[in-house]
């Protein structure tokens, strides 16, 4: 690492609707940014002309590429071993693998390029500015519309053979009568733990029971899990009950994963999280009654304190750091 | 590693009643070995001399301790970082802590000496001399009078914050109405797929049922996992039908399993493996089945070919080939 006559990185999450990237110093700090719509651009060569077009105004703004130490890329379905995006349905391009690590890298005079998906890039950025900072054993939960996790073993992200490790939202937690999940199976951890998730449940108590609940007075259809966070922190028992279930899957969930890698913490992160203790405090007590008593107590649940808005550029830059 | 002047390796396999030794070269060849009884020896300090008497004759047999790269320990409840056992309840010792790397490493005149659990000694023996050599990922699963288990990523045996990591037999599959585990809780892997989980299911079927089988002719009490391997391979409708249970139970844990690592083999060992393919086939079956579709077809489903009696002082020497 040339920290000092290379000060920055690059990060661009790459998302269905925006490309967005972010120069970025080694304690977290953006001192540039820029943002290019990620569709529109033809083919996936002209993304990436157009892309570097923007991205070297602002290299020029902190004092041109040689101020550069490396570039990460966090992308949907980012394979970190073979640098291509894999099959990715929400991306404009029809290609199986395209090789975006490599492309950006040509076009930006050999600099070191690395990609992995968004959750992986999560858990760097974590480790690298965050509420992981100095931990070597830790998973990362991205509680959003799926779940998605990065797993931190000996201070490496965990790859598996293929670069498709880590994919925590689909392990099956309810192998009997499980809710269907997108996937094609049934009972995986993101069918009950992410922000869908948390819709369904509250859809299926409106739908199933006539207990009262301010989640009546919308259409049972519309019912999103932010209605559900708002409805709970005005004290509607319902919706309460609604992230003590949520919260008590994850932490019995957690409570499998620790007897794989016994992290230091568990970090979560998204949308859900800001039901704060509503979520977190069953997601502790779950774990704890059902953590093997060798782990008990040696956790930590934590949620990032990474900026929402800049969280996946800083995790996608993070990888600019690795040796 | 200084395998020419140093062409061997001590193992030492820590069980309840014998501590066996072996001096192994790097193909795995034990060439020479030697025991003693675990208990007995009053203090751990007099089992450690007595322990060092009886390995200076074989070591003397190869040429001295000059020919020995490293020594390793596995043993119940063996902590890799700290090189202590801790809290073993089946060994004859009181002490909470007892720091035997050190204390075999002091009477060796300063030999590095390593210590780890059985499961993950025997993952190292499958990577340094078994079906895994080669591998960089995979997850050893042992089934015996337990279910243990010995995770590798990135070539490296998981060990966690605490050196506890890996304790898949604990993984909770049932959530509802599971069997009670001796861990206090309920539902873990181990209370369906070890060797006593197989006598439980076979005991179950036969006092809850009248179906006709072989295994009515054993009290119930008394029917043990080879009662029920016998009658299976004789073909016994319901033994076999508990091998297919027991490995369905087995395939399925897989499955999530692969959602956390992405391991390119699974590799079993133990009394269990003995039935072949009437527990091979339904963990196959199972696993494809239950496995998110971007691991399938990625993972080999293996049997440990490393000898029964040799395979534990072979892992536990494995951890003298360590860097």
């Amino acid at each position: 690492m040339n920290q000092e006559t290379k000060p920055y990185v690059i990060g661009l999450d790459l998302g269905g609707t925006n490309s967005v990237f972010g120069i970025v110093d080694k304690e977290g700090n953006i001192v540039a940014q820029t943002s290019v719509k990620t569709k529109g651009h033809g083919t996936v060569e002209q993304y990436v002309a157009d892309c570097v077009e923007a991205l070297n105004v602002i290299i020029a703004e902190v004092g041109g590429i040689d101020k550069i130490n490396a570039m990460g890329i966090g992308a949907p379905n980012g394979n970190y071993y073979t640098g291509c995006i894999d099959f990715a349905p929400n991306l404009p391009w029809q290609e199986e693998h395209i090789p975006l690590a490599r492309m950006f890298s040509d076009a930006l005079g050999g600099l070191r390029v690395r990609m992995t998906n968004d959750a992986n890039a999560a858990a760097m950025g974590e480790m690298i500015y965050g509420a992981a900072k100095g931990m070597k054993n830790f998973i990362m939960i991205t509680l959003g519309t799926g779940v998605g996790s990065g797993i931190v073993i000996n201070g490496q992200v965990v790859y598996g053979c293929d670069g498709m490790a880590g994919e925590l939202g689909h392990v099956i937690v309810e192998k009997h009568k499980g809710r269907q999940c997108g996937c094609g199976r049934k009972g995986c951890l993101e069918c009950y733990c992410s922000a869908t998730g948390v819709a369904r449940s509250a859809r299926e108590i409106v739908s199933s029971s006539d207990v009262p609940t301010a989640l009546r007075e919308i259409p049972v259809d519309e019912i999103e899990s932010k209605h559900v966070a708002i409805a709970a922190e005005k004290g509607d028992p319902i919706a309460k009950s609604i992230f003590e279930f949520t919260g008590r899957m994850l932490g019995e969930a957690c409570a499998n994963f620790a007897a794989f890698s016994s992290p230091e913490a568990f970090i979560f992160f998204g949308g859900l999280t800001k039901a704060g203790d509503l979520i977190m405090d069953p997601i502790r007590k779950a774990y704890d009654e059902n953590v093997l008593k060798i782990y008990r107590g040696k956790a930590q649940m934590l949620v990032s304190k990474l900026d929402d808005a800049a969280a996946a550029v800083l995790g996608a830059s993070a990888l600019g750091w690795e040796e």
